[in-house]
C-alpha cells in the first residue's frame, strides 16, 4: 500500500509558472493544434480599457516578469501527467505541448512609462497557441504591478519630495505581491521598502524602525529606547506605544543621557492627530536642541492624507505607507485585457457591447511640445508618427533583446522623467480636466472600420 | 574581472520565505538577542480590529501557510551573507540566527471558521525573537486569504445554490494570490476555478470554457463552435463575440447539424444586459428543444449583481466571477494586527489611541442555541466557556499537530456548516443589524484593566 502523497509546495516558480493558466487556454491550444492552426501567427495586445476614477495615468510595470515567462515557457513531464489526468487532453497533444516554446516577438512600452486607455502595453506576436497560453500570466503580472506602481506614483507626488517608505508587505495579497510590489513602488519613486527579500532580490533599499512590541516587551519605554539606540545609534524611535508626547520627552531624556553620542535620526508617529502631534513633537525636540532629529509619520496614510499633512505644514520629514498603497485600496484593479487583434495576417476584433478591440499591430506615439507631453496617438505599426514611438521590440525569436529588461534604476529614472513630462493637471492628484488626450490615427480608424465590415459580412 | 551576477529568480519559496520580513523584525531580533531577551516566552496574537463596511463576518483562511512557515523557519547561509551586507547585524548575531528555529506552540481557529473583530485567529506562543520574525509573513498570508475567502462567501450566498466558478487569476495581485485565492474561494464554497496550477497543487476542481480569441481566430463563429464541440462535446460555448442572440442561434444550428451527438452543456454570456439576454437565450434554446443546455453568465459580476440577477429570475444556471471577487474590490484588506500580548509571563498592551490590545493568551467561545450561533465571548485562555472553544492547539514544539492543517475538503465543509449556523442577518449580504454579538469576558476585562494600570504606573 502506498502512503499518502506529500502535498506539493504551495509556491509558484519558473518551473510551474506555465501551469498558472486558465484551463481554457490549454483547451483552446489543443483545439488550434487539432485544427492545424497552432503555429499560425497571431497578435495579442495587452491594454486596459478605462482609467479608474482616481487615476490620471497608469505607470506601466511588470514587463520583466512577462518576458521571463515567455522565455522560459516549457511544460515539464509531471505537469503533462497532471493535464492528462484532467481527461481533456490527448497524449499526442501533450507530446506536442512538451516541445512547445515561445518563438515569437514582443513589442512593449518600457517599465516606468505612463500609459493611457486602449494603448498597448505589450504586443505578443507569434504562433497563436503559445501566445494564448501567456494570457493569464502576463495579465496577472502586468496588471497588479502597474496598479501598484500607479498608486505609488500618486503617493510620491503627494509627499512632494519627502521620502516615502513602503511598509505594505503585511497587507498585500500574498508573497509574490509582497515581493514585486516593493519593486513596482521603487520604480514609481518610493525611496525604500521594509521588505528584506525585495532588497535581496531586486536591490531595493531596505529600511525599518521598530515595532510597538519591542517597547511593550520592556518594562519601561525609556529603557527600550536606550537599548535600541545603543545597538542602532542612527535609528528611528517609535514614540506612540503609550502617550506620544511623553514618548517624545523620553527621546529628549535619552539625548541628555547620551550627550554627544546621541545620534538618533528620527522619531516615528503612528497614531492620533499626526499634524498636531508632529507640531508639538517638533517643538519639544527643538526646545531640547534636537533640531536635526527628524519626524517620520505612518499609520493609515494614503496620498490624500499625505497631501493634507503637507498642506497643513505639518513638520513631517518622511512617510511610511502601508495598507492603502499596498493594495491600491481605492483602485485595486485595472480593466485589463489581452486580446487577439490579428490572426494569419488578418486584423481581428470583436463587437461585444462596450468592449471594442483595435485590430492589428499597433504603435503609440507621444507628442512633446517644449518637453511636455501634449498627447498620444494610437496608430498602426509602421506608421511614422507624430511624436516619439513608445513601443519597443524587446523580444525576438523567443529571446529577450534588451540588456536587462528589469533594470530597476533605469525604470525608476524613466518614471521620474516621463511623469515629470506630463502636464501638471495629469501628474496631479485631482481628476485631470481635460484628461490627457489620446487619439486613434486616421489610418488605424480606417483599418478598424474595414475589419469590422469584413467580420460583419463573415 | 567577474561578469555581471545573474539576477535572482523573482519568486518566494520555502527557502527564502524567512527573508520575507520587514527589516525591523530582524533589527528587533538582534536587540532581543543582545539584551538576553530573545528566548523569553512571548505571546503574539493575530486578529483584526474592525469589519469592513460590507462584511458581517470574516472567514478565517491561511492557517496552513502560516504553520508551514513556522515549521520551516530557518535562515540559509546566503541570506545571512545578504543581511551582513546591510551593515546592521553582527556576525555573532547572524551565527545565532542561523540556528534559530521556531520551537513554540500555536493556537488557532481552524480554516473555514467565521470570525469577528478582536478575536484571535492565531496565537503564537514561543521565544520572542522567532515569534517576532513571523509577523509579516503570517499577516500577509492570513490577511489576504481571509479577505478573499470572506468576499467569496458573499458571492456564493448571492448565487443561492447556483455554481460559482473562479475566473480571477488574471486580475489578482500576483502569482501567489492567484494560486492561494483559488483555494480560499473553494473553502468559501466556490465550486471550481479556471486556474490549472491551483488544481494541480490543491486539488481544486478546474473548469473552463473558451475565449473570444478562439471565435475571432476562425473566419466564422459557427465554424469555431463546430470545431470546439467536436473536440469537447460537453463544452460551454461563448456566444457574445459578435451578436449574442445570433451566437445562440448558431448553437441551435450546430445542434441541428449534430442531432443526437450534440452534447454541448451550456452557453456563456459575457457582456450586455445579462438578465434580458439570458431570458431571450433561454427562449431560443427551449424553442429548439435544447432545454437541457444551461446558461452560464460572466462579465463584471459581484455579489450584488448576482443577487439582482437571481432576484429578477434570470434563467442563469451558473456564474463565472473574476475581478471583483479576485481582489475583493470593495474591501481588499482587513485592519489586521499581530500584537505582543504577553512577555515573560506578564500581560502586555499598548495605549495608542484607537488601537487597544487585549492582553495575555485568549480563547474565543461561541454559544449556540438550537444550532444557531448566538454570540461569542473573548475570554482568557483557561476559562471554561460559555460555549464551544474556537481556538485549537495546532502546533507544539514547533511541529504541526493536526494531521493536515491544510485539508481543503474539511475546511470547506467546516465553512459550509459554520456559515450555515450564523443567524440569517449575519449570513446575508445586507449589513447585519444588530451585528453579531461579541463580548469580552469579565475575567479578561478585569485582567486588561489590571495590565493597563501596571503599564501606566510603569
Amino acid at each position: 500500500m502506498i502512503g499518502p502523497v506529500p502535498p506539493l509546495p504551495p509556491w509558484v516558480d519558473d518551473a510551474n509558472a506555465p501551469l498558472l493558466v486558465d484551463l481554457y487556454e490549454l483547451t483552446m491550444a489543443q483545439a488550434y493544434w487539432r485544427e492545424g492552426m497552432a503555429d499560425e501567427e497571431a497578435v495579442f495586445s495587452l491594454y486596459f480599457r478605462q482609467l479608474p476614477e482616481r487615476r490620471n495615468y497608469v505607470l506601466a510595470c511588470g514587463l520583466a516578469d512577462a518576458l521571463r515567462f515567455l522565455e522560459r515557457l516549457a511544460f515539464a513531464g509531471e505537469h503533462l501527467d497532471y493535464l492528462e489526468s484532467l481527461g481533456h487532453f490527448s497524449r499526442a497533444f501533450l507530446d506536442w505541448l512538451a516541445a512547445l516554446r515561445f518563438t515569437g516577438e514582443v513589442w512593449a512600452v518600457p517599465e516606468g512609462t505612463p500609459v493611457f486607455p486602449e494603448e498597448p502595453l505589450i504586443e505578443v506576436v507569434g504562433p497563436i497557441a503559445a501566445g494564448q497560453l501567456a494570457e493569464s500570466f502576463l495579465m496577472n503580472q502586468v496588471c497588479f504591478q502597474s496598479v501598484l506602481a500607479s498608486k505609488a506614483a500618486r503617493v510620491v507626488t503627494a509627499a512632494g519630495g519627502r521620502a516615502v517608505v513602503d511598509f505594505g508587505l503585511r497587507r498585500m495579497h500574498g508573497a509574490d505581491a509582497g515581493l514585486k510590489s516593493a519593486r513596482a513602488f521603487h520604480v514609481a519613486g518610493v525611496a525604500a521598502t521594509s521588505n528584506v527579500l525585495a532588497g535581496r532580490i531586486y536591490g531595493v533599499p531596505v529600511a525599518g524602525t521598530m515595532a510597538h512590541s519591542y517597547v511593550q516587551a520592556h518594562d519601561d519605554e525609556l529603557e527600550a529606547f536606550r537599548a535600541f539606540a545603543r545597538l542602532y545609534p542612527e535609528t528611528v524611535l517609535l514614540v506612540d506605544t503609550y502617550d506620544t508626547l511623553a514618548g517624545v520627552r523620553k527621546v529628549v531624556e535619552l539625548a541628555r543621557e547620551l550627550g554627544g553620542s546621541f545620534r538618533v535620526r528620527a522619531i516615528r508617529l503612528d497614531s492620533g492627530d499626526l499634524a498636531e502631534l508632529a507640531r508639538r513633537s517638533r517643538e519639544i525636540l527643538d526646545r531640547a536642541g534636537l533640531e536635526r532629529v527628524e519626524i517620520f509619520a505612518s499609520g493609515g496614510l494614503d496620498e490624500d492624507r499625505i497631501a493634507e499633512l503637507v498642506a497643513l505644514g505639518a513638520p513631517i520629514d518622511g512617510f511610511g505607507v502601508g495598507t492603502d498603497m499596498g493594495v491600491s485600496r481605492d483602485a485595486p484593479v485595472l480593466d485589463m485585457a489581452y486580446k487577439l487583434t490579428a490572426y494569419a495576417g488578418k486584423g481581428r476584433l470583436k463587437t461585444s457591447p462596450g468592449k471594442p478591440i483595435l485590430p492589428g499591430r499597433k504603435q503609440v506615439f507621444r507628442r512633446e511640445v517644449a518637453g511636455e507631453a501634449a498627447g498620444d496617438v494610437i496608430a498602426r505599426a509602421g506608421e511614422s508618427g507624430p511624436g516619439r514611438p513608445l513601443l519597443e521590440r524587446v523580444m525576438a525569436g523567443g529571446r529577450t533583446l534588451a540588456e536587462d529588461p528589469g533594470d530597476l534604476e533605469r525604470a525608476r529614472e524613466r518614471a521620474r522623467r516621463e511623469i515629470g513630462a506630463l502636464p501638471a493637471r495629469v501628474r496631479g492628484l485631482a481628476p485631470a480636466d481635460p484628461p490627457y488626450p489620446v487619439a486613434v490615427s486616421a489610418e488605424l480608424a480606417g483599418y478598424a472600420e474595414e475589419v469590422r465590415k469584413e467580420v460583419e459580412a463573415g
